[in-house]
């Protein structure tokens, strides 16, 4: 048996997920609070890589034993998020935390992940949102945006979003649900999937600013589809405004 | 004429609104951009003190050339929020500027004061909260402590409410609205005055506290503001949860 953790954190600080060369990364520093949990050198496995600045309210990641494919503690389940935190700085946190099987995996077991990306229209910045929400100080139409959201919803080749130079072979995904809601002054994309390409959220979202300003017609999301060219979508939303908000497991 | 402005911040980074010795304050940071705004020294008087870590969706503060009662410049009132912004950090931002008479104070002429504060009751903390609210891991009976805020509105000796060892001689104050709601996980407190004693609104959220915990019942707020004493009341909540939230003027 290995542990699940459910983890919420504020990417602002961090160079992302992934532990690089290039700055702390959320791993490096839940690898070490793990030492000091279960008091052995542990290893931590994550659902995706998220990018530098990119936050999460539900990132999961597994927890065993150096080398190993299982975890051994005496602590109980729902004592481990408690203590995790008491080693964790105050911009990540962890929720939950689960058994499961050792054969577990939480990238190749998700069933389903669902970004958000928050923007907000307001004149001048809110300094309450300067590293949580991309600040666009125009009228953008979003009701608009929702029609090209909906667009997105099938099985589809999505090359047209995937940052230029990455190197997947399957560019096919399936996008579940994708809307656009506007709430007390800002707009939020919502979009889940069984999986997404680099950067996919983000140029989804540059792509739907371009709808809400009148430069691109929603119907366009499908000749941009069809078009499997980098070049025809938007441009890649900065990542402050990103969260991963929910991740699905086959049987959890 | 002098110009008025309305501020958001957030008070993280800063030993307050008041320039002191001991970091930077608020009302520096705006006193150096409006030398570069304005091309001239200039003097910033703000409608009260905030302390460290305490936050603003709405301050409000006079801009004055240096050692003068008005200011002269030929930028319009509406250009000069986004040029103030250019020389502010993310986290603070000019809303709005509005021309006022050289006679306009902006603490001596406050009509009404509200303030907010945010307290949430996850079991684990929130990340994106940790520093904008205060993070209270228990069940907390709003219902309850709404019946006991809403015990504060009146004319009244607060001085059960103010931080011992404080000089201020006329401790009556009026407390127009005040109500605690719940929204989504969070504990809002809300309260306006006609102005507030040196930590009034968080000795309040700490005696409210009690009450939702069930250590005091709602109606022991009567009594407590009739003991005069500062010893018959909660602790001092801490400041990153509260927000002075509006400002309203006699003829603005």
């Amino acid at each position: 048996m290995k542990i699940l953790l459910r983890i919420a954190y504020k990417g602002t600080n961090y160079c992302g997920w992934q532990a690089q060369n290039n700055g702390k990364s959320i791993q490096e520093v839940m690898t070490d609070a793990a030492t000091k949990v279960f008091g052995i050198a542990c290893d931590l496995t994550g659902c995706s890589r998220t990018d530098s600045g990119v936050h999460a309210n539900d990132f999961c990641a597994t927890v065993t034993e150096h080398g190993k494919s299982y975890l051994n503690t005496t602590i109980p389940e729902n004592k481990i998020p408690v203590a995790y935190n008491c080693f964790l700085p105050d911009d990540i946190s962890v929720l939950k935390a689960i058994w499961v099987d050792d054969g577990f995996h939480p990238r190749y077991d998700v069933l389903k992940k669902e970004y958000k990306y928050i923007i907000y229209t307001a004149c001048e910045r809110d300094p309450f949102l300067s590293d949580r929400a991309w600040h666009i100080p125009k009228k953008l139409d979003a009701v608009k945006m929702n029609e090209a959201a909906r667009r997105f919803i099938g099985k589809n080749d999505f090359s047209s979003f995937m940052a230029s130079g990455s190197k997947i072979v399957d560019t096919v995904r399936t996008v579940y649900s994708a809307e656009v809601t506007q709430d007390n002054g800002k707009i939020v994309f919502t979009v889940s999937a069984d999986g997404f390409l680099y950067n996919m959220v983000r140029i989804m979202v540059g792509t739907l600013v371009d709808v809400g300003e009148g430069k691109k017609s929603p119907d366009c999301i499908n000749s941009i589809i069809g078009n499997k060219d980098r070049s025809k979508s938007g441009v890649t939303a900065p990542p402050y405004g990103l969260y991963l908000n929910r991740v699905e497991y086959k049987s959890k």
